[in-house]
């Protein structure tokens, strides 16, 4: 109970490389990937709402914990955990494991630091069919459990890089062929415009904190820089909307 | 004061008229529209850091208030509403005056009930270059503190319809000659699949709840019922990412 609760913070679960998985989406995309979940706890509710969940959890041989609400309410981080939460241990991937299985579309977080907007890029990237997901040695962990939950079990779903030096992960990307596409709302280049790169070419797209963008030494990683095109009044996009705009138009091009 | 901070809640604003703009953008993008901030409140530091929003404001002879820190937690409903807050009349326009000025792209929000997600798509039509946003009845309050503030100003860019009954909204919109395209996952027409709707046609996108996205009898409203593609193993995008991804598919086709 002890350890598990303490995996609501970043340190804790680095030193037990696990994390927490609320609730019945996460818990059952945890499941479905074998040796993922270490451990269960369920309220008596869960159990009776979830009985499958349950039914596999102990299929699997995995340590099952009946608790009360109270000290659910105290494990979970989220608000409404509907009675049950994982422990998992951590599925990133090194770096060259996602390089070296030929992705076509990679999403790179740099510095994102808000854990409910990393959580929804990753949604996006894997629902635009992209081939994986880098966070940056400074960006938000995705193991937070805002994180976790705004990803809505996308994390379960494709190869994540945590941690990785961005310097050292754009230039493997492009190693292996990709195209890497900073967006910056800044940028002269929109996407869209006649002339632009070749969005059906594979792409790593870069995107940067939701405040400050992309400094300008990350700026000059990228092959190019392109904006989404402001066409109103609003200074800018939230970077989920901006991130969903830019992997659909390669997602898009590249099936076209 | 009181009534001041009464105003975090919807009865309290309705009854006013009124509501709260925290922060230097939102209070700057009030003092731009004449005769929408009616009081502002400022800490010490507030003042200090913007001053040129306390001399606009004393310009226009809107009454100024100075508070200390703990008061303006108090009234501030946002974490950081960085020393100032201000009271502004509601500027909602009626739905007649939105389908009057010849509005060529409109989003219309049925059931919307996460205000963050209210403001963000608030934000994108904007930035999509929308006429107009349409809040129906059922749906969060834009005025919700949370909502302008994930609106990021555009809730003072474009019209906005609060509280409009559904139907009349989309029947007056299909009037002025627009065409209702309902957004929805469950969908079989893709966005972007050929022989589907004319996307440079005039077009008033409906979007649904975050969970159960567009019930039947709203589905029904529609000319067309269109799902942004999965190409991953996401169940679903977040309403945010998809209003984004429908909303500039729609700006670029009436641009190219």
């Amino acid at each position: 109970m002890k350890a598990a609760r303490q995996l609501a913070k970043r340190a804790w679960r680095e030193r037990g490389r696990s994390f927490l998985a609320e609730g019945p989406q996460a818990v059952g995309e945890a499941l479905r990937r074998s040796g993922v979940l270490t451990e269960l706890f369920l309220t008596p509710q869960g159990a009776q709402r979830y009985p499958d969940v349950l039914e596999q959890a102990a299929g699997q041989g995995i340590p099952v914990h009946m608790v009360s609400g109270e000290v659910m309410a105290g494990l979970a981080q989220t608000v409404t955990p509907q009675g049950l939460v994982g422990v998992c241990g951590f599925i990133d991937v090194p770096l060259g494991e996602l390089t070296s299985s030929g992705p076509r579309l990679v999403a790179v977080l740099a510095n994102v630091r808000d854990p409910g907007n990393a959580g929804t890029v990753l949604r996006t990237a894997d629902a635009a069919g992209a081939d994986g997901v880098v966070f940056s040695a400074a960006s938000v962990d995705p193991y937070n459990s805002k994180a976790v939950r705004s990803s809505a079990g996308s994390l379960f779903h494709l190869p994540v890089v945590v941690g990785a030096p961005l310097e050292e992960a754009i230039a493997a990307l492009r190693g292996t062929g990709l195209q890497v596409l900073a967006a910056d709302g800044s940028a002269g280049q929109l996407l869209g415009d006649p002339g632009g790169p070749d969005l059906a070419r594979p792409t790593a797209w870069l995107f940067g904190n939701e405040a400050w963008g992309l400094p300008s030494d990350l700026l000059r990683l990228a092959d190019e820089v392109m904006a989404v095109p402001i066409y109103g009044k609003a200074e800018s996009l939230n970077l989920a909307a901006a991130a969903a705009v830019c992997l659909y138009a390669a997602a898009r091009a590249m099936r076209s």
